[in-house]
């Protein structure tokens, strides 16, 4: 299905009224009445006892999906990116607030199906959709911002790592562009077991690539010490290597949207995390890809056999030239 | 100044880390670092004890705003008008996230002064940009939204008024296009008192105009009786009218951005009130424009005096055809 119509079927045919009333229906359970929900000046929601959790992410058309993606994979990527930030910091996601801006011309029976999507998700991960907001862009064009709310005990961040400390990865990594950037998992339960467990000294999520986010872990004077064959190259990799002539390596590093964790162990002894890691989480590949070290001269990434500099260091850019 | 450019000075040619160190500089005080500010997968925020108030806004280039407005308005504007709805709920905002949709030959010197306006509005009103996020659009385009929390010990909602409640509306209405839109005072502190007034029964901010906002207020089989002589028209909208040739008080109905506070007393004698408010704020005009009552057949706009209705009820539509 299209994202923008000719016919009756589009927003601006119905008007805003309508068009919120649409919403309402579409997110069904995901929607609550005011206060709590949409219909007032501000969503209205109770004091909380915990540490609170804030992120925000965007979803453009033509920028990051054309008429190729169905409009339910959309919606659904929407709240899982955001997702995938809160399970970085050991959280649980609550409530959400979205924003829609759309041109005149966009498909209600498009946008019904992009809502199927968010319900769904929010549904699966217990999400309310507790206000937002419709503005008008010129025709054709269509973004949405979801700013997501969760809780948490204990946040594990991104600076807190140490020289000494282990760096772990879940699941495989690269050729997202298959099929990996519609369709993942945010990592949640792993997050959260991993916010509770003392060892973790810090954590983030992967979203564009080994290569640019591993920076973000690495102390001032410390480089990263990578056990190359322990990377976990994904099938897609090894399919995008053979199609692009790159190595399957590189696509670990470069490609980004591998929405995994990339975390901190210290331990003396590795194993003990491991074993508890392989007991709770038997089904997803863990992966100790290197440790951190005092920085040398071959820079921030280096191969932990020779000692030599790693080449791949550039990830996704958001904002490249036209 | 453009807001494109053609030179060096795009956010794609200095690339998104540059532009996020950027903008921390611009941000200065206003945003503090991580874990409660930006730089990490989410912001981290202690627990709330009173009552949490979410809104989000959008702004978009050749939508809400074009090249004769200035950069720090539009920044300024972004904040404001979500300032806005927490006033109309009687809270005290906190912070905020914000997400920036930005082609790549977007300029850098006009994005400086768009932060500059939001810096200077956030330093006034006391709140941190605690998170954000950057995204691409197709060249030309920019897009920002932002998501603010705030906090009440009381809530003051919309749908709480009963027939008998008087209607008040603080400041004067109409005209807005002419400066208003870009120049206006979010009744924060009148949000507040109101909100601690056991008087005060619903309350709301007009946005899109009185003809279309005041139906919110409005309870089932009641009617709005409304005091036509106490409109209180803005100078603005006289201007208005005489470039125009429509009435000043159609203009007053139904230009909308008056960013003003519509509300119900529930008092015998609403003189005590009225009292009050002069004490409290002697320089901000207000006008008890009508009272609710049980429906008639004429709809739920009617003049007090005749009983007939009133023919402006359209406001502001934000999804028209292209």
């Amino acid at each position: 299905m299209h994202i923008t119509s000719n016919s009756e079927n589009t927003i601006a045919a119905i008007g805003e009224s309508e068009l919120i009333r649409s919403i309402r229906k579409w997110l069904g359970p995901v929607a609550p009445p005011a206060p709590a929900g949409m219909g007032d000046d501000c969503a209205v929601l109770p004091p909380s006892v915990q540490l609170q959790l804030i992120t925000t992410d965007s979803l453009s058309y033509q920028v990051h999906f054309d008429d190729s993606v169905s409009a339910e994979n959309a919606g659904a990527k929407l709240i899982k990116r955001n997702l995938s930030d809160i399970a970085a910091m050991g959280g649980q996601p609550q409530h959400a607030v979205l924003a829609l801006l759309c041109g005149p011309d966009i498909s209600t029976d498009w946008l019904e199906l992009f809502f199927t999507g968010i319900r769904s998700t929010c549904l699966e991960y217990k999400i309310q959709i507790v206000g937002g907001d419709i503005s008008a862009l010129p025709a054709g064009q269509f973004s949405a911002v979801l700013t997501l709310f969760g809780t948490t005990e204990s946040a594990r961040l991104r600076n807190t790592a140490q020289s000494g400390d282990w760096l772990y990865v879940s699941g495989t990594l690269g050729g997202s562009i298959i099929q990996k950037h519609w369709s993942f998992t945010p990592r949640m339960q792993e997050g959260r077991w991993l916010a509770q467990r003392h060892e973790c000294s810090a954590m983030m999520d992967l979203t564009d690539g080994l290569a640019k986010d591993l920076n973000a872990l690495i102390p001032e004077d410390c480089q990263a010490a990578l056990d190359l064959p322990q990377i976990p190259l994904s099938a897609d990799a090894l399919i995008r290597a053979a199609q692009t002539g790159r190595s399957a390596m590189e696509h670990a590093f470069c490609d980004g949207e591998d929405y995994e964790l990339l975390f901190t162990i210290r331990a003396e002894d590795p194993g003990i995390f491991e074993a508890a890691w392989a007991q709770r989480f038997p089904e997803l590949k863990l992966s100790r890809i290197g440790r951190l070290r005092p920085a040398t001269k071959n820079g921030s990434y280096v191969n932990a056999q020779t000692g030599e500099a790693i080449p791949w260091i550039q990830g996704y850019e958001h904002l490249t030239k036209p």
